[in-house]
């Protein structure tokens, strides 16, 4: 089944204990998109400047993302991030951002792209995220990603999309904020009554939980024994959690576990090099193989 | 078979958001022996002054927990800690510590003890751990606890002691510091090559994560929507894997697998009310009860 991004694409510069790249693609919809193509194809809606080297729409096009949605905006600079990561890489600090594209983005879709069942409406304004929602045909399951900037600064905007969707995907930080309770279960069940049947909360090097109607399910996150970049692990987490229910179609309790599984792998890989890098060369196999480890690793 | 735990009784001041409580009952002894009576007999081996309320002998009588190896030394004070955790209560601030009469403690062993087949040697001076273990008649299984206080102090013997037992509990934190390791799937690594051949790592609100041989296997923590007090969740947990073996003997990866789910289950009761309240009117049943929950909350 067909899968949709819409979110940004970035030109990071990022220092973790392993290294420093500067002006590396990322955004949410390069790691989501890339992510996901290792599962399904997928349509991607986003905007760069005429700064956005030519080797990373190769690279795209390569993982046979359809890039129809993908506006250059003729004068305007690619949207840029710089953070570090403490020794740990469990907190990072936001060295500067320049929106330049991204603080006109108003993604207006192809319109077969309206059409899609599966939509990923990454961390964004809540205002171009519900201009999106706006556009869709009827999709069969939308995920939201929202941060604290947003819960924070456009709270209504975001309740009132939050009644939209069927799924919200955020952080513990996010998801304690959002509810105002620091206890993460009780923070989760209030989370869920503000509207989406599924909530997914990513804990980073502590996995995810999962909350589907009133059950819960907890990932631990794939043991690695090194991380050299954490940034996209939570576009690339997602990114498998979509790809797989865009394939199985499972909503079902059961699909969803299977979905959490295939994130968590996905996001495994993301976060063993920086950028792209982890993911490029991964093919459905080696997601696969993982899978089964991983299943072994959490299976009584 | 038979479980014997050598630690410490306490009298704890503690201050949670939930509430402030002096003078209770706590201690590594305390919290492990109480959990795991819920499973099994305990014989405890400890030191308590004169000051020592006779309504917590009481309480241990009344789970059929074997005193005859718990010391009362005349003239001498209970063992005190204070302590004060914040909001989230992930992180916990030591206001004060009277050693007194555990700072003379060389526990000897009641003869019948010595024979006991599993052996916990709670969080102490590794000099009196190994005092504790050259009185044992061949056990059948040593878990052995620390903190970063020896891992600092007592290295030396610390990994003296590390070669003679069979497993090692501690957390993440002390991982990290023990293997001088940032990742903690590497440090596990570290850590099983010192000797332990079973090492498991305590991650709090995180869950915890075994290490057998070679295979991991983690759980989460079980979803609570209140916890009061996180004193003594460590070692209930503890008790909660070491009455599960002792019942089943079984220390094969599922066996062990099985008790990291009593563990947390354990646990999960300790850390509702302050102290001992929410172990001590805890049936078997009660436990099964949430264990069928926690695997649900984790199967695939």
């Amino acid at each position: 089944m067909s899968l949709l991004v819409v979110g940004s694409v970035a030109l990071d510069t990022v220092t973790t204990p392993h290294g420093h790249r500067e002006n590396v693609l990322g955004g949410s919809c390069s790691f989501f998109s890339v992510g996901a193509s290792i599962l399904t194809r997928v349509r991607m809606v986003g905007a760069i400047g005429d700064d956005f080297p030519e080797e990373h729409l190769s690279l795209f096009r390569k993982r046979n993302i359809d890039l129809a949605g993908l506006e250059r905006v003729r004068g305007g600079k690619t949207f840029r991030w710089a953070g570090r990561y403490q020794p740990r890489m469990d907190t990072r600090e936001t060295l500067w951002t320049d929106l330049n594209v991204l603080g006109r983005f108003k993604p207006e879709l192809p319109t077969e792209f309206r059409e899609t069942e599966f939509l990923f409406l990454a961390n964004g304004d809540p205002v171009t995220q519900t201009y999106v929602l706006d556009q869709m045909k009827n999709p069969r399951f939308v995920l939201l990603d929202t941060m604290n900037l947003w819960i924070d600064t456009a709270r209504e905007k975001l309740l009132a999309l939050l009644s939209r969707v069927d799924g919200l995907i955020l952080n513990d930080e996010e998801a304690r904020s959002l509810a105002h309770d620091e206890n993460l279960i009780s923070a989760m069940r209030t989370i869920r009554r503000l509207g989406p049947k599924i909530l997914i909360v990513k804990k980073g090097e502590h996995g995810a939980v999962l909350l589907h109607d009133d059950r819960y399910f907890a990932v631990p996150a794939y043991p690695l024994v090194e991380v050299k970049d954490p940034t996209g692990a939570g576009d690339s987490f997602a990114s498998g959690v979509m790809g797989r229910v865009a394939v199985t179609g499972d909503l079902s309790l059961a699909g969803l576990k299977s979905a959490m599984v295939f994130g968590t792998v996905v996001a495994s890989f993301c976060v063993e090099d920086f950028s792209l890098g982890g993911l490029v060369g991964i093919a459905e196999a080696d997601v696969e193989r993982r899978v089964t480890d991983f299943t072994d690793f959490i299976r009584l």
